[in-house]
């Protein structure tokens, strides 16, 4: 595709500095963090600072037929940023204003490109917090949250993005700006645009504005308990035992043997024959009871270290082995990392499943959990090929595993979303009927197909 | 429209028995709980038994161009499903089976005539809850919440209906079955088509299924703390501290004076004097610590009277006065109950405004609030016209309502929906743009134009 695309129209209606045509600096927005993902050579970027820019270059893609590829601070993991080839790249970062707090109301109204920790923070200085959490949320945009309806580590109590937001604003493909949802905790005036949006990767509209909702921050800091397991099977029971006893932990994390000696091999942290370790945490003025019941159930589940935090800080240490999962899997190569998810039932079933995969197709597959929630990600370790993809037998072993996923009743993806990565999975979970309904939408809302084409959908 | 309609073709595919044709039947099924609302003569009924059924019904319909209208257990406050003129009324009251019921996965899958409070007592039995209750629990079902995502007492903390729902069974307007969502807690694949239907009004599809999330039940049960207060000015500074002070109750309801006039007159009570009433719950185990805030913040602010249950009998008992709200206006007149909802800081002038518009068109109304979350039913009392209708004075103080209510930042419908009531309001509170879209995604998807009309959007 070497059409050559005139930007004076779009450049008269913006001021020239904003739009960017330089080949190095765009370089720097043609890729997301999905490293398998070869993402096509964008022709601008334009660095949105208003709603109205976005508006305004909409309509000329529109007009123009233009592929648009939305992005906030690029951390996808499924190439849900990645650009398109010969398009026109919007950056949300810039749009980085908390318009409305309102501490009575719990609510907050805050561009596209506000950074998620920073919205949380605001929302402290209020005694309240913005519960959604994504593992990247000190650089992740909240825009870019809400276009994947991103999860993280404390929506196994408090939600993932979705439950956190109450509206939007959203330009459509023909540069119309709408606003969707309310500042109400509930109503249901008309259909749930809202909803459709959120998790719409870019394909419907681009969100420039987002209601969120705020909650109070617990009365009492995270308390951390810390078990180490024999086997993956023992980690799974006491999984099970936390949620049917109805322990509600804010977190509560699981980390295969594999990742475990990943991490050893780097830190030295002695965790030599440990074969899967749970991170829990609670929080809330009945914290201490909580706190004994898991230790209770780890114990009852055969755990032989325990170890709990004794002041925020320590909790916060404790949790810290987790975040180095995934950069003591960068360290053994190029890694996918997936996002499968299954009733909590059955996370013991597919995380044996995941090993015995690794095993057959001899790739290295580490393998951490949202196990409150069933959902886990499978990180793949390799070289990659020349062309920068992921060797055959990783995609076989993916294969497998996302087919084993649909038959324990789960999902492609629970937090991450289908991107560029999962297309040809889509219908096997969906079913075609239910494609064809979301593709009959997207056509309603974007018919000269400008939006983010070839993702999600 | 008097047009004849040939049902030869849908008794072919159904058993005859199930197609009610006999007027005097028929009549049974013409109406919801919405008086003000004159519904159509429809030409039949289907008293589904099956997916299938449905399925073949909407096949017949939409090939003949045949309005259809379906139906719960007809409790819309909204005339939501009023029978459309010349069409086809499909009962779902029928399918009531629990499919499955999973309880180490809290999930249960149920058909869309099981009534609320059954599958909350079945989830009971497993030492779970379905969260949401609407008033109308005892009799109305699970299809008729989610297709008005419905809210009910406890969702200040438990969230409405759509916080329930993990996916759908929905049969397309053509016939076709989908299913939408999954049974993992998380899960982004593709758009959110549940979260679309959720709210839907019927206008979309029709749901005959719903997997809905389940929760452990709150390890203490609720207690309720009541508290008389000398005005509503005061009633709400103490629902605004028990908010910003993170009490998380399970349930906060306010009755204003009119309201507990009433009660009073009928039930001789001692509520003389009272302004307006509050009623809270709390549960789970740090329940006694948080009785004794309310309990502080109630007297803070002037309240004089406070009753605390001591256990769980006593603390339905307390709460049932305000189930006595409806009966208590009903006896004196018919009523129009509506459902307005603002931002929690400014229910005390929605209250306000409330009770200067009824003096000013000298209309009575009575006032109830799930004060937690800012819903609020001003209940309007008349004799009706001779068509049935409420008098013009009454649509006009609703309309000033209405119209403050949006100004305050508010929604026109915070759980009832929109139905055939608040058609004529919709654009004021969405814009014509946001009415655009989703009229685009009713024609996409109904594009005959048999489901529901006229009804949500």
């Amino acid at each position: 595709m070497t059409k050559t695309i005139d930007l004076t129209d779009l450049r008269e209606e913006l001021a020239g500095s904003r739009l960017i045509v330089d080949p190095d600096v765009i370089e720097a927005y043609r890729r997301d963090q999905t490293l398998v993902v070869e993402p096509g050579h964008p022709v601008a970027v334009l660095v949105a600072e208003s709603t109205q820019d976005v508006a305004a270059a909409l309509r000329w893609a529109d007009r123009c037929g233009i592929p648009v590829t939305p992005r906030g601070a690029g951390t996808s993991l499924a190439g849900g940023a990645a650009a398109a080839d010969g398009g026109l790249v919007i950056s949300l970062a810039k749009m980085t204003a908390i318009r409305e707090l309102r501490a009575e109301d719990e609510l907050a109204v805050v561009e596209a490109g506000v950074v998620t920790a920073d919205l949380d923070r605001a929302a402290a200085r209020h005694g309240l917090m913005y519960a959604p959490d994504p593992s990247s949320h000190e650089i992740c945009t909240v825009g870019g949250n809400v276009a994947t309806n991103a999860g993280g580590l404390r929506c196994v109590k408090y939600g993932v993005t979705r439950d956190a937001v109450l509206g939007l604003e959203v330009v459509l493909a023909d540069g119309r700006v709408i606003l969707t949802g309310r500042q109400t905790v509930k109503g249901v005036t008309g259909l749930d645009l809202t909803s459709l949006f959120v998790g719409s990767e870019g394909t419907l509209g681009i969100i420039t504005a987002v209601t969120v909702r705020l909650r109070p921050r617990p009365r009492h800091p995270p308390v951390t308990v810390v078990g180490g397991f024999d086997t993956l099977r023992a980690a799974g029971d006491a999984v099970a035992n936390i949620i049917r006893d109805g322990v509600d932990p804010s977190l509560l994390e699981l980390l295969d043997g594999p990742t475990l000696r990943s991490i050893d091999e780097w830190k030295h942290l002695g965790l030599d024959g440990t074969e899967a370790m749970l991170i829990a945490q609670v929080d809330g003025s009945d914290a201490d009871e909580r706190v004994d019941e898991i230790e209770s159930i780890f114990a009852r589940n055969g755990s032989d270290t325990v170890a709990i935090s004794s002041d925020e800080a320590e909790a916060a240490q404790l949790l810290e082995v987790r975040r180095l999962a995934y950069p003591a899997a960068e360290r053994l190569g190029h890694t996918l990392v997936e996002d499968v998810g299954v009733p909590r039932s059955r996370l013991p079933q597919l995380l044996e499943t995941i090993e015995q995969t690794g095993n057959r197709h001899s790739v290295t597959i580490l393998t951490v959990a949202h196990a409150g929630d069933g959902n886990t990600h499978p990180t793949f370790v390799f070289e990659p090929t020349e062309s920068g993809d992921a060797p055959p037998q990783v995609w076989a072993a993916a294969d497998e595993i996302f087919r084993a996923t649909l038959t324990l009743g789960g999902t492609l993806t629970g937090e991450h979303g289908v991107g560029l990565l999962k297309q040809r999975w889509l219908e096997l979970e969906l079913g075609a009927d239910t494609v064809d309904v979301q593709r009959a939408i997207k056509q309603t809302l974007d018919p000269h197909k400008i939006l983010n084409p070839g993702k999600a959908i």
